[in-house]
């Protein structure tokens, strides 16, 4: 499939320019869609008055993000879903943003192959992102693609990734719709080290659901559900779902619980709240990223800084407020 | 001791400005040492000069970063530490980050009591930071700390972590010599999380080296470590020591190690090389704090761009670039 791609380009020779390709990008068409999510990544400056216009046609799509540690069984229920998302006739897009996702590096061949089915029928569209080399920065790059897949038409569009690191867990927390996915039977440090994203959750699923161990886990979910009561401001009450992603058991029960979520989102007014919060975290995170590119691709404007805060001349809160433009002259104080 | 610090401080009733308080430090009290903490916690713009003439004043210490997940014993290992520094006369001090550390919460009380008795004698000053409601961000509170710390005239400086989350890997980073600690029996998923905090180790410790699981673990880094080869430019050998913080078998060897590892930065040149890396890090990461700080404390400066970008009238990176001071008016775009 990519190869064909590559020969296709190569036969045409001529760079399709980015507001070109953001045309086909809104008419559909998946090496369109393709292309654009690699520009983004690449952090083409060429492309982002074309990503910014895809932005403002975007906004229909339901976000859904899942998380979970690797070993939970998160790909599988992924493929699962895109799998009863097609037979409904949904537009899927899923982006994977995780490096033992079978979708990067073909660790389960069958699921990919499966994949590949639905893609090629046309309903489904699933791109990985690597979780290195990316200029603009990972979420940024992920939260493009995503944009690209809305202006397409795609919904719902699925992040999946693993939930630890900055840049994953901001990328989770930009969808409408959290699923955590656990897996009976890991041990408490890993909890430990979830207990931040399981707060964060909207839909808890526990997959290996025909183990023995999963009722407890189950139990463990429902418990400190009730411990911590509801989230402010809402009636939403998580569900907590055992699933069989190898089976394909209960996967009709989280599919249902994703659609009454975002039912429940848009009934409620949530969804205007959650939106506005998503934005503001985005603007924030993108400002940081792009105050960081500045620097990393003209290191020569930041040596004096960092020269003057190594030999103990300068304190790094003023080097900090020089580089923000909000002191004149640092070298005064 | 909290109780009596409290006391002086109401019968004294006046504020001590800080800049009275930093003369304090430099001479080397402990309560105005924890007095100067608790206002870089709080993250007060009074304190901001003082704490910016300690950093100037500082530069001496040696900081070591110790770092693991929960349950792999970071914190006796920590304790037996400071005993090892604290009877060949060095003044260490310890800041812990970590929510299930027993300086934070008192889990393991008989710790707690033997650090008192190091800290009655004035050798060692162990302080947690809380891992919430920090103004100016954990990973900055937790720096000025160490600055404090430096000023005083301790050394080592020891910062203790789990190894997961983006302000925990921030002040890991700023430190000269990194321990990572394995534990012995901890799954697969946990050692997939902890991969890339393996690649910075300087030291890796192995916990629990009395049960029979530990020379597999040992293997297993060694292995890791034959593989990667050498970091790039430096002759220096990730030594693999196994420990048993309980018994305070082998203690010596690992601090010895992280002798030899400070021995070695100052010998080989590379301390330079990592200090500047330290503060660039430092510097940019202070910018991307003091830049969200902003507008957390001025929220209505942002919300015009929050509205336009949630209504798809504005792109995100037009509304950041709008933030950043880089474009003079986005409304035009």
């Amino acid at each position: 499939m990519r190869a064909v791609a590559r020969s296709r380009t190569a036969k045409r020779g001529a760079y399709t320019p980015s507001t070109e390709l953001a045309k086909d990008v809104l008419s559909g068409r998946p090496i369109a869609i393709a292309r654009m999510i690699s520009r983004a990544e690449d952090g083409r400056a060429e492309a982002a008055s074309a990503l910014a216009e895809l932005y403002l046609q975007g906004g229909r799509a339901h976000i859904v993000g899942i998380t979970g540690v690797p070993g939970a069984g998160k790909s599988t229920l992924v493929s699962a879903l895109i799998r009863t998302y097609a037979d409904e006739g949904h537009k899927v897009g899923v982006i994977a943003v995780d490096p033992s996702s079978p979708f990067s590096g073909g660790a389960i061949l069958g699921d990919r192959v499966r994949m590949s089915d639905a893609a090629a029928a046309g309903s489904a569209f699933v791109r990985s992102m690597a979780t290195r080399g990316h200029l603009g920065g990972l979420a940024r790059s992920t939260l493009r693609a995503v944009d690209v897949l809305d202006a397409a038409g795609y919904s719902p569009i699925i992040i999946e990734t693993v939930g630890v690191g900055q840049d994953e867990v901001e990328v989770v927390a930009a969808a409408h719709t959290i699923v955590v996915l656990s897996a009976p039977g890991l041990g408490d440090d890993i909890q430990a080290i979830k207990a931040g994203i399981l707060e964060t959750a909207d839909i808890h699923a526990v997959s290996k659901c025909d183990k023995p161990e999963a009722s407890a886990t189950v139990s463990a979910l429902q418990g400190m559900l009730a411990l911590g009561g509801s989230s402010a401001g809402s009636d939403w009450k998580p569900p907590v779902l055992p699933v069989s992603s190898v089976s394909g058991e209960r996967i009709g029960d989280l599919r249902r619980a994703i659609g009454e979520h975002w039912a429940h989102l848009r009934r409620s007014g949530e969804l205007a709240v959650r939106q506005r919060n998503i934005c503001r975290t985005r603007i924030l995170g993108t400002a940081k990223q792009l105050f960081q590119n500045k620097f990393q691709q003209k290191p020569e404007a930041l040596e004096p800084y960092v020269r003057a805060v190594t030999e103990r001349r300068m304190d790094p809160s003023v080097a900090a407020r020089a580089l923000l433009g909000w002191e004149e002259d640092p070298w005064t104080t």
